[in-house]
């Protein structure tokens, strides 16, 4: 009997638990608060990631441990790989939640990246944004999560105003400065990597987001194959370069027919989770599989499938669940303002077939506005 | 928030709640062993089912409950039903748990039927024999189960055997001689019906029984829609006359090209296993959405799918993790003989290959005879 820790306790968490059951493991979950959604399927520890009296419960509990986000502090990471075998490997943790590190890394690998400059004094951020160009942004190295820690620099007069809000953070987890893309579309690569350095991805996915929060995303990708190769070729060297073992996503920009690497996510990632019912194998049973070192599923599509986002509160059910290819997936989480509580996924066989049941969604539940943008680039085709 | 109860905990209720999950449901299992499997991924209450102090603290913590086998006392469906709401209904649990009561329904319902005869006595018995005919099969009227509580006569010589076996339960649970079915095949109907009356069937599944316990499942089953069309709309009938709510699963003998209903089975079934990745919705989704009347899902097919059943304890999982389409089914059970410890569903896209990919299946576990009637099966086509 194999126990996987994971740490965090979100749905995320209990996504990877739901879809590992059926290969005979236990989990158990360490999260900082005791009603993480996590915990209705699975045991959970309760503690600050940075507890060690926690951390050696954990570790002592588990035979192999694995994230459910990513700004689990690296030295927690870091002693718990000294105690328990850990996938991703620390390493891949610090890179992707270091805004200035994996930016370099991107650059170090041939893969393009938006002008980005490091930012440690007022002085560099008047220079960086001189060179850089406007509109850019201004963001931490760490803890950027979903927008936040995010200031947007529309002209050099937003310099004093960006400086005031995060100037401060600069001696603390760094500041990053940002040339602002104009992108035509965002896209995603799910990707996953065996321990033995087999690698698959699913198809690229187009995303939607509002005020920074996935609120969409399509999959396959409504894109050039060749285009989706140079995105599958980047996730593939990124998997190498970090000995990278689980799933990822590497987001994009797309413009002017280029991709630019946006951000690499180092875990499970709410643009795959389409690949539940969209996917022979969910990214949530391969991120196991990869873990545990088993043979990785088959990542082929089948159909087409778009997926909802739920944030702040659940809809009703009803129309998802009336359409043929409609799943619903709610978190058992309480409402709050901006929380991610849920998604439903529509599988169709033709693009016209899911266009048609995503009106009848966007109609049902008064959100047209959150469904459109993905009717019109089932549209372009 | 719902909490959904199941009586009984093993494998049924353990896919329920995986499978209910996503629809933000809460469970409650109630076994009578403190380690039923289904406990790994639910809370729960355990207790004998006919002791009403468990049953009314369950009662008391579920919003509506079903169950995981159909041999729970009928009193204590009873009487938890004027408590909670309980789907399917007692009276349809009951007829299901009574072979003379189900045969009869069947028989009023114009369902064929092979023929049998209600056993009290040893005169009873011989009446019936020569009547009927040999080979013929004596069983308890209630709570056999898979292949227990029978007696196989095969000439009038062995009634004195079948007498001392089973004469002792005609005044407990009462007996039926059933004539003995020598069927070209064994087939199921897995069928749902809404609160609302709503009726679906998955496409019919072919079985294959070892030793009276379930081996494999094809489905499509390979016979021509016509024969098809009479199963569902024995089913439906069954539905109807029951007031059905929930999924069901009605066993049938092909013989001659004529159906023959062998049992009805009250509950999701493991000839339906195949539905988890081998249609748009998964039995166990299904019933869950009927108990609650919520929209049933879409029960059409993706491709072709073979169950292979682990019984005593589970193989490697390798073979059929390595397949494109294979998915791994590992209840969290100990091991032991004649035990149903997991599953594993084959998906494809071709009987062709399905077929090779059960071939390499069959050679990796070395369990050739179990899966060499799926492959002649696919031949035939």
């Amino acid at each position: 009997m194999t126990t996987v820790g994971i740490l965090g306790g979100g749905q995320l968490a209990r996504m990877l638990a739901l879809s590992g059951a059926p290969l005979g493991l236990r989990f158990l979950v360490m999260d900082n608060v005791a009603d993480a959604c996590a915990g209705q399927f699975a045991p959970m520890v309760v503690g600050d990631y940075r507890d060690e009296t926690t951390l050696a419960e954990f570790a002592s509990r588990v035979d192999v441990a694995t994230f459910d986000f990513e700004n689990v502090p690296s030295e927690s990471a870091q002693w718990l790989s000294e105690r328990v075998q850990v996938f991703p490997n620390p390493r891949a943790l610090a890179t992707a939640q270091d805004r200035l590190a994996e930016k370099t890394l991107f650059q170090k690998l041939g893969i393009p990246v938006p002008p980005f400059a490091a930012i440690d004094t007022r002085e560099q951020l008047d220079a960086a944004i001189a060179q850089i160009g406007t509109p850019c942004i201004l963001k931490t190295r760490r803890l950027g999560y979903d927008g936040k820690g995010q200031f947007r620099i529309k002209t050099t007069a937003d310099a004093d105003a960006a400086w005031d809000a995060l100037g401060a953070q600069a001696s603390k987890v760094g500041l990053i400065l940002e040339g602002f893309v104009h992108f035509e579309r965002e896209l995603s690569v799910v990707a996953v990597r065996g321990r033995d350095g087999e690698f698959r991805t699913w198809p690229l996915t187009e995303n939607w987001h509002v005020d920074g929060v996935l609120s969409a995303s399509l999959a396959p990708a409504r894109v050039d194959s060749a285009l989706a190769q140079v995105a599958y070729e980047h996730a593939r060297k990124l998997g190498e370069a970090l000995d990278y073992v689980g799933v990822f996503a590497l987001e994009l920009f797309c413009r002017d027919g280029e991709l630019l690497a946006n951000e690499l996510a180092p875990r499970v990632h709410n643009s795959g989770h389409w690949t539940i019912e969209g996917s022979e194998t969910s990214q949530f049973q391969n991120h196991l599989r990869a873990v545990l070192g088993l043979p990785l599923g088959d990542t082929r599509m089948v159909g087409l499938a778009c997926m909802l986002n739920w944030i702040g509160e659940m809809p009703s059910a009803t129309p998802v669940l009336a359409e043929p290819g409609g799943h619903w997936h709610d978190y058992g989480k309480l409402p709050r303002a901006g929380r991610k509580v849920g998604h439903a996924t529509v599988r169709a066989d033709s693009a016209q077939a899911l266009a048609t049941s995503l009106q009848r969604v966007g109609e049902g539940l008064g959100r047209q506005a959150q469904v459109d943008p993905v009717i019109a680039a089932l549209a372009r085709s």
